[in-house]
């Protein structure tokens, strides 16, 4: 993978990072934007926002990189390689939050990517690829719709004027606040050549806490189909209407929402089908319903498994509502492809973790992440830690210390596996 | 039934109303507050109340009725009898309307009442006790909740003081707008014998259309609990969280919902059960839900099955819920006893059914009626007609005229038969 073979055999006593000092990072970060409820308010190219994004940059030029920002506003610092014409060995996610979110969702893969150049620098390791850290703007979505824009503009899934052109609840329009806070940059985004992109993230969800394991080696992203239904029924008189008289439109969406749980079930365990969204017509509690819309979120990380889902999904509305009598509208609203991780980068995460000693659970990310589009432009893999409960977007999300601390270790050794590296 | 029981026997061949004087009433009635879409709206004691009120009792003193008002706002027209001391054989309804309410619901009742008391006329055929029309004052609880108040404070159920002060959503009380209409008779409420009482109405459900008869035979109203539901499990990610680790509290929902259908139908044909009120927490399409709220309706027209019906519910909850770890709050909001009517005015229906050449189907109101307190203080039955698609508090409400005069000659031989009469 390195250029000079001699020189890119990983260390034989696995490297580990000073986990005390990444989570002293991680809760100072934590203070700007701090809420009262221990998350933290980020919201992408606000004020705050700014302040995240300055603080990091003073760290990473304190730690020796040098800093670049491209013209979506995502931060590159690079610590310099033996082969500075090399492609860097990347890794990066987001400070922006949620409007109430955690202190770790997108924070812990960057200042996880800043503990790892700070230990390379302590260690003295020169890596022949550069290392750098990224910093992609408004992962969240939530102050500009859609989410993942700067990484999704870098990778070309975006055009980059209508990225500029989203506007938040107030009017104000994202390429205007990126000039407002100083962080639209020279470096047209998309020209920066990666040689491998990792990305450590908290899981999100909760496998890890439930099995007990403490790395996840994520192999892809699952692929989301969205679904409006809509059931028409009659509504009729509670108490003068016979069951076998009924055109009972929530009946009908019940049993359907069951269905799903079985088809998802059978298409475990990475299958997965939600009845999120529910409104129930007239909705009054001696009426039986006549319509009821709702909606369906279905995803499996295999593309023909997820053709199957949609097949099963048009299958259950059939065999319940045809012979009730229900008239049934099914929009698929979104499509999202699976995407699958670089067997090389994945294979370089769980070298990285055999060799600290853990046993890595091969998972699928259910959530998108920025790893996703990187995958469309270079060899990625992502590395998660488990949190508390599997909650997220949301003040309570939690994680410890020492999980955050293997994920960073793992996510040191695959890069410099990746990179290239000697002490 | 009758105190004389040489003129007790019904005339060899039945009387038949006047099908079409019958229709041009309720035409005629249906005017005063007549709807765009083909329906009626007379709100109770509203000023189109009073107007059709006033149109009744110049009807009925044109039909030779003496007429009295009672301190509810009850109006009684009398036909007087052989015998003037004897409590009257009654029957009515009620002229009130749903905001977008049809030409029958109520009226019908009324009108078949006056029909009854205009045929006798014709026919020249005096009964031994007095026959009375009533109507009844707001039933449709639709400006004034609850509902069948006038007739519940007449059977003992409501306090009158109580009823006086019910508003409606613009604060004006009951008791002021009896006042302001003209309709706080002298009469104290209750104090009015009624040897019997028989109530004629469409069916407001789709049983005779379906069966394609003419005549229901009424047995009672049946028994109604009513609960509030609360399902509550976690809130997750519909992306990181597998099918099974979720506590999905709209899938139990769900899954309760179809059991409480299976429930009725093992209940059958008599139970039913509705959801018809659901709420769904947060509601977002990509995430689980976490609480659903929901309304349960259960209907039966015997008290002890509509005891096990309950504990259905209880044991739906239990096994859906407990396996999965969602925790329930199950609150009965409201339980009315199921009404059995008198056994011998029913049979007066039959006899009278079967006598005008009619198979009466025997039935149970799944709706509340007048008549259903009525049987708490006089003996009591009541007679279905068909209407369309079993349709009712809509402005589509729809009945055929023959059906209707078929109704009204049933009850006019059953009242003649209970009162006692003879050309």
């Amino acid at each position: 993978m390195s250029a000079d073979p001699a020189r890119s055999i990983p260390p034989a006593a696995p490297l580990t990072v000073d986990g005390k000092r990444l989570w002293k990072s991680l809760m100072t970060m934590a203070e700007i934007g701090a809420t009262e409820k221990g998350g933290s308010r980020r919201l992408a190219l606000s004020d705050l926002d700014r302040e995240g994004r300055d603080l990091f940059c003073a760290w990473a030029r304190h730690a020796g990189c040098t800093v670049s920002v491209d013209s979506m506003g995502n931060i590159f610092a690079r610590r310099p390689g033996r082969r500075p014409d090399a492609a860097p060995v990347a890794t990066g996610s987001h400070l922006d939050t949620q409007p109430t979110g955690g202190k770790f969702d997108g924070v812990y893969g960057v200042l996880a990517g800043l503990e790892v150049v700070r230990r390379l620098n302590e260690l003295e390791i020169e890596t022949a690829a550069p290392i750098e850290v990224v910093v992609w703007t408004n992962e969240e979505g939530a102050r500009f719709a859609p989410s993942m824009v700067g990484s999704g503009v870098f990778a070309g899934v975006y055009d980059q004027d209508w990225a500029y052109a989203r506007e938040d609840l107030d009017g104000l329009r994202l390429g205007d606040e990126l000039d407002r806070i100083g962080y639209r940059g020279a470096e047209r985004c998309g020209d920066h050549p990666i040689a491998a992109f990792f990305e450590a993230h908290i899981e999100q969800g909760p496998i890890l806490e439930a099995r007990q394991r403490t790395i996840g080696r994520v192999e892809g992203v699952q692929g989301m189909n969205w679904y409006d239904v809509t059931l028409t029924g009659a509504e009729s008189h509670a108490g003068t209407t016979p069951m076998d008289r009924r055109r009972d439109a929530y009946l009908a969406a019940a049993r359907v929402a069951d269905r799903l749980a079985a088809l998802a079930e059978a298409h475990g365990p990475h299958g997965v089908a939600t009845v999120g969204q529910v409104q129930v017509f007239p909705n009054s509690r001696n009426t039986v319903p006549g319509r009821v819309a709702f909606s369906v979120d279905l995803r499996h990380p295999e593309a023909e498994v997820l053709a199957a889902m949609e097949r099963g999904l048009h299958h259950a509305l059939e065999t319940v509502c045809e012979p009730v009598g229900i008239a049934r509208e099914v929009a698929r609203i979104s499509a999202e492809a699976p995407i699958r991780f670089d067997p090389d980068c994945i294979a370089a995460v769980d070298g990285a973790a055999r060799a600290l000693g853990y046993d890595p659970v091969p998972m699928v990310s259910g959530a998108g992440h920025d790893a996703g589009f990187l995958a469309a432009v270079a060899p990625t893999a992502m590395i998660f830690a488990p949190c508390a409960d599997g909650i997220s977007h949301n003040e309570d999300e939690s994680a410890e210390p020492e999980d955050l601390a293997a994920g960073a270790s793992v996510l040191l050794n695959a890069m410099l596996a990746r990179a290239g590296g000697s002490a």
